[in-house]
């Protein structure tokens, strides 16, 4: 077996080919930063021949100054009948500056012939001139064959003769793919033995999840003396995904042995694995493999008793080694050991002793039993606590608001809002309409907040969730609501929770302005009192 | 390898651990079938020891009169120091009256020690008069070897010995458990081939996802021999799940050659796997390998001209095998067949030729560019079809609706609404209260609409989703309502999607009440003109 494996993580392209996965310049830089923290070793940012969105990418990527991560371009051999010289695909590689790049050839005969439409001689050429070319230039260039598996079960001899001849053009790795995503891992292992002994130059693994087998095949590969493994975080990708990197990496490191991070980095996972859900704008799953809420959750009787005396009991592996944690679902000690370490993490001095813990302990777990989920809303969590501790937010109070959505006929429908805040004894009162009832009522208690705190107007909503907690009931289900707020720089979440949309809606909006006022307490000026304007002074807003 | 396999499905009792999965007797009831039509051998029920729920269920279950599966009851061996007749557990298994059962016992002897706090020597008394007490009832009994793996690894011989112990004791079948999910596909056969050179009854295999390997430890256990397979559909189980038999079924029967079930009957696989997310109200994953609604969609470009001429470029199994079909995102081709291919599903006739489908085919694609996705709201398609085709439904018209929510200081929110018809010419009005805006005007609707179809009192709202389609531009994000209606006998779903939520969820209401009335035209009477009340009047609704 290899002694170590080189991580390409692919999330920000392949990845971006799963339905629904769509990231921006921005996401994927941010991405890319965290990936390089994590301490995967390439990062492939795009296809510059496809699009602007990636040339933009490799150009602000180089602006990053990453700790040690290699951001590679990705890119098909050169067209059938123009010289590599001539091919505009590899000119835009060029164009990207990066260091290295991973080139995609076809290895499959069946594929050269039906879907490239040329000569399988012409083929070789292209996967030969490409890679010599590429190298010429000074890249480290990977070589991806595309099909591979398959390509081997119908012509063995061609699939190795495309590896063979992007070897001889310079090539530095080999990578196989399992590109339809249909192997079986009990395949895996004698494929790579044949590849080992005609090619000399390291091999990697590149596959997909058709067959719900794609962490397996990599396993099998890596087992097999692949030293290279490509997949994405999450397994995000096209059809049933990409090899899940949260999931190989500690099978391999620490059921195999096999190193892909520095020990401290692994803690990281957990972190990591949520932090592209939420940029991808994806629900973590649950259930998702190690990193998920319930990957270490376990429920009442003789589970509960043995997992809090032996862990090993009913976990196979420490959840905070890779950064997750153990919940004890019915157990009323794990509430206050969970309390301590998030207000630990929040800089809230907590002190064990102090009897408003109890309290505070008390409010958390009768609102997490009402569905308040605390995980995705710190900002709520710290008001409640800070509000535990007997300090005071409530910069504001409601008298009262007031939606109203009217449709007359086929006609559009009109969502407005009224609000009227009672701030330190200060009446105010405005209105406004949004393309919803909670829009609305958005709009317009910023307004109004705003007459008195112009500091409001510097943050805004950035992200809305609505989940229905007990569908069966129907629309008298409760629901909560998830908002994430943002002042251009930082971004807080908050939550509300209840039967009544609007209401729920509500919490989560008042919270949100509150954190930010407690987070900046020290810009928080107030304007002098504007009169309420009764009547027709409300159009002037 | 063995010629074919036995499946267990334990959805109904594992599959209930996983969190956020509930069922009711009536849902386990529909599932049991379901099961018995896709050709399972055996149907987990429950562990009648449990809870009265799972007794209730068996009572039930008897009288489903399936075709071919047997329900089988799950429990564990008898408690330390008491006779297996004396046992309460045991008791409840034969009062379940199934004819075969599941029993698990420890093979860890850690497990036996520190969980289970009793000798070594005491645990196989325990296997062994557990199994013998049930064969002697005459029952088929399989003996599933809790943590069997990470028991070989720790103490090998004493592993084994829990197994020959239920094998004197009579039992049918061997099940070796990876109870923690931690096994690695490697470690599976070198196991196996110990366990059958010490054993002579078939084995089984039941895996569970923690390492994201549980369906290819189950692949490499069957290819060492074991004849039993033990999993749930869509994998549901406690912690990360247990190993998928969706995912599981087409690898041994397409990929490996290994009948699981009959030829026709597994095209149902995709059909079963949505009724059963459906059922335990779980959104399918689109990205689920073999079933989810991306695995065979292809994008634009290459991928989508190889496809069409040779699916097998970039499809690992044809889709329709399994009952999925090919989704080419960009195509204008995929469309019309899709079209056909529904329409005759409900029974419309539709001529290729005729001008209607185009315009049909139009209105589909302007609906579904803006967010509609009929797959899940087949009422609102089969309107929409009809429509094109010039029926028409329209028994009632919007006159106006105007919906208020007010909330005041810190008092609970009231939600009204008031809706005024135009139904045949006849003006109606009412109003109702909910607890949300939707709520409010589901029950305004209807209760005008009641005043002269009292048709629609036997139907109600029996679920209702809310997804936001680009939750990146927070609450003014595009909206799509799925709502479920039933009449206690069928459901129907039907969509609406809109920038408005109210807007969105109109449109659903109101085609669920244009589908029933449909339906049930021969039922549809309609009440002498009431007039309409003005101002008090109100207050009578």
């Amino acid at each position: 077996m290899v002694s170590q494996v080189k991580l390409y993580d692919t999330t920000l392209r392949d990845g971006t080919q799963g339905e629904g996965i769509s990231l921006s310049v921005d996401d994927k830089l941010k991405i890319a930063r965290k990936l390089d923290q994590l301490g995967v070793k390439y990062i492939e940012g795009g296809w510059p021949g496809s699009n602007p969105k990636d040339m933009n990418f490799f150009e602000e990527a180089k602006k990053l100054s990453l700790e040690s991560a290699v951001v590679t371009a990705f890119g098909s051999t050169r067209k059938p009948g123009v010289t590599a010289e001539n091919d505009p695909n590899l000119q835009k590689i060029l164009e990207s500056e990066v260091e290295a790049v991973a080139i995609f050839g076809k290895s499959w005969d069946f594929h050269v012939e039906k879907a490239l439409q040329t000569s399988l001689d012409e083929n070789i050429s292209m996967i030969y001139d490409s890679v010599r070319f590429l190298k010429e230039k000074g890249m480290e260039v990977i070589f991806d064959a595309e099909h591979f598996f398959d390509g081997y079960k119908h012509n063995r001899d061609y699939a190795l003769k495309a590896l063979t001849a992007a070897e001889e053009a310079g090539a530095d790795c080999l990578v196989l793919c399992d590109t339809n995503g249909g192997s079986l891992p009990s395949e895996i292992a004698g494929i790579l033995d044949v590849v080992h002994a005609c090619t000399t130059i390291p091999t990697g693994i590149h596959c997909h999840n058709d067959g719900e087998l794609a962490v397996a095949n990599t396993l099998e590969a890596v087992k097999a003396g692949a030293e290279h493994v490509q997949g994405t975080i999450n397994g995000y990708g096209e059809r049933c995904g990409n090899a899940n990197l949260i999931s190989i990496i500690p099978n391999l490191q620490l059921k195999m042995g096999i190193p892909c991070l520095n020990d401290e980095k692994i803690s990281q996972l957990t972190e990591t694995a949520v932090y592209v859900h939420e940029l991808a704008n994806q629900t973590p799953p649950d259930s998702q493999p190690f990193t998920g809420k319930s990957a270490f959750a376990h429920k009442g009787g003789m589970h509960v008793s043995a997992v809090l005396k032996h862990p090993e009991t009913y976990e196979h592996i420490e959840p905070e080694t890779i950064g997750n944690e153990r919940r004890v679902l019915v157990s009323e000690l794990s509430g206050q050991s969970n309390l301590m370490f998030k207000a630990e993490e929040l800089g809230i001095p907590l002190d064990k002793t102090d009897p408003a813990v109890k309290d505070i302990m008390e409010k958390m777990k009768q609102m997490e039993h009402k569905g308040y989920q605390y995980e995705a809303a710190e900002a709520s969590f710290e008001l409640l606590i800070r509000n535990g501790l007997g300090e005071n937010h409530d910069y504001f109070h409601l008298d009262h608001f007031k939606i109203i959505a009217e449709k007359e006929k086929e006609g559009a429908i009109s969502t407005e809002a009224l609000v009227k805040m009672d701030i330190n004894g200060e009446k105010v009162m405005t209105a406004a309409e949004g393309n919803g009832p909670v829009n609305a009522l958005d709009f317009a208690l910023r307004k109004t907040i705003g007459e008195f705190y112009p500091l409001v107007h510097e943050m805004y909503l950035s992200d809305y969730k609505v989940r229905v907690l007990d569908e069966a009931e129907a629309t008298a289900s409760t629901v909560r609501v998830l908002i994430e707020s943002s002042d251009g720089k930082e971004t807080w979440s908050t939550i509300g929770v209840s039967g009544n949309l609007v209401e729920a809606s509500w919490q989560a909006l008042v919270d949100s302005i509150r954190f930010y006022f407690m987070k900046h307490s020290d810009r928080l000026q107030k304007l002098d009192a504007q009169p309420v304007h009764p009547g027709p002074g409300l159009q002037n807003h």
